[in-house]
């Protein structure tokens, strides 16, 4: 695969070697999460909304009510800023100034348009579900055509995107090795839970194979990532 | 505590039972974070930057290089949106429409400038580590004035604020409770691995006290809150 091609906007100027341009890297960030934060401007202000999103090739989909401000906005075709990041954990260094974090993060520009097609809409959302319960689309009742209505997708492009990443132990002046600071990554990772059936739960209603991906215990990015790969493979 | 007072730009429309405007509520959310999606606006278009951020009454702070593009745009004093969102789980509905998310998010809204005052600017730094690690500053070494100028800290004081939570099982129409479809909460959360130290760690270095209440498999935003109770009763 090709890298996105950086312009002044989507260049990282601080630390160029965390960055990534590379469209594998990219999407390997996008698809290990489930939240992005989608920046816009409404009347020269900016706005942030988190929310659920989802990938296919270089085009990301997200959606939501038709009545929310977000998507009335963003659905007229608007430049939108969209942000995805993983924070992998702490490091701990022997100077207050070394001290820094170990992440994954993507920033990623485009225009974001409203999906008019009520076929490709619907096949968004089955993608989304899919993309942490393949199958499930089919088992559960489908939407009815007030609730399509009710409910907005967008699309929007990647124009451009960079990745940054940062691992590995700190890195200290040399001098400061010798000090007796303890030093060193305090890992932070999103896990899974044990199930919570719904309390009205009809009894005997069995727990379907998907879950199994996601026992307790089991990392959110890798079990998106397993999904991903069977998917796109 | 009071309020914060919802105007248009910051009022929920959508879903407002899962509106929060009590300062206590919005503080809460915030201080069980470490990381922050801040949205600005560069020659009319958006920028989202992730980056970690710390609380004292109603101003946020949050610091990284002086070079940076968010931080030289940020520090002349313009408009910002402080996005905090914590992701709780998924809630799995009988009807695909009806599916949801479970989290806690912030958004707030404010000018962000930069601190100028050196001692207010490393008293937040040692404020910012004591999030997470109390009594560390005084650990390690300290900044060289060098550093100092290099480091560039921003307060934003909170103009106003919303909290939106969603919590519990799902809400399905009354005629799907019938159908055969599990249904209930996958819960995520984010948590700490095991210490990883420095390849070149001194030997015989102690592990601090303050990383034991931050023990691997201990929820992040419940040693955060922890800490900040005791920092702030």
């Amino acid at each position: 695969m090709t890298a996105f091609k950086p312009t002044p906007r989507s260049r990282i100027k601080r630390l160029p070697k965390r960055a990534h341009y590379e469209r594998e890297t990219v999407h390997a960030v996008l698809d290990a999460a489930l939240i992005a934060h989608i920046g816009y401007v409404i009347d020269g202000a900016p706005y942030v909304t988190p929310t659920a999103f989802w990938r296919a090739g270089d085009t990301l989909y997200w959606h939501g009510s038709s009545a929310s401000r977000m998507l009335r906005t963003l659905g007229e075709g608007v430049p939108a800023c969209v942000a995805v990041t993983h924070f992998d954990g702490f490091v701990l260094a022997r100077s207050g100034f070394h001290h820094s974090i170990n992440y994954r993060s993507v920033t990623a520009f485009g225009v974001a348009y409203k999906v008019e097609d009520k076929v490709e809409a619907e096949a968004a959302l089955d993608a989304f579900m899919a993309k942490f319960a393949p199958g499930r689309w089919a088992e559960a009742r489908p939407p009815t055509p007030k609730e399509l209505k009710g409910t907005t997708v967008l699309r929007m492009e990647i124009d451009e995107a960079a990745a940054k990443i940062r691992t590995g132990p700190p890195i200290d002046d040399e001098a400061d090795y010798a000090l007796p600071v303890w030093a060193g990554v305090l890992p932070v990772r999103m896990v899974f839970g044990a199930l919570e059936p719904d309390p009205r739960l009809n009894p005997g209603t069995v727990v379907p194979g998907y879950l199994k991906d996601l026992a307790p215990g089991t990392a959110l990015d890798e079990a998106l990532k397993r999904i991903a790969g069977r998917a796109k493979p």
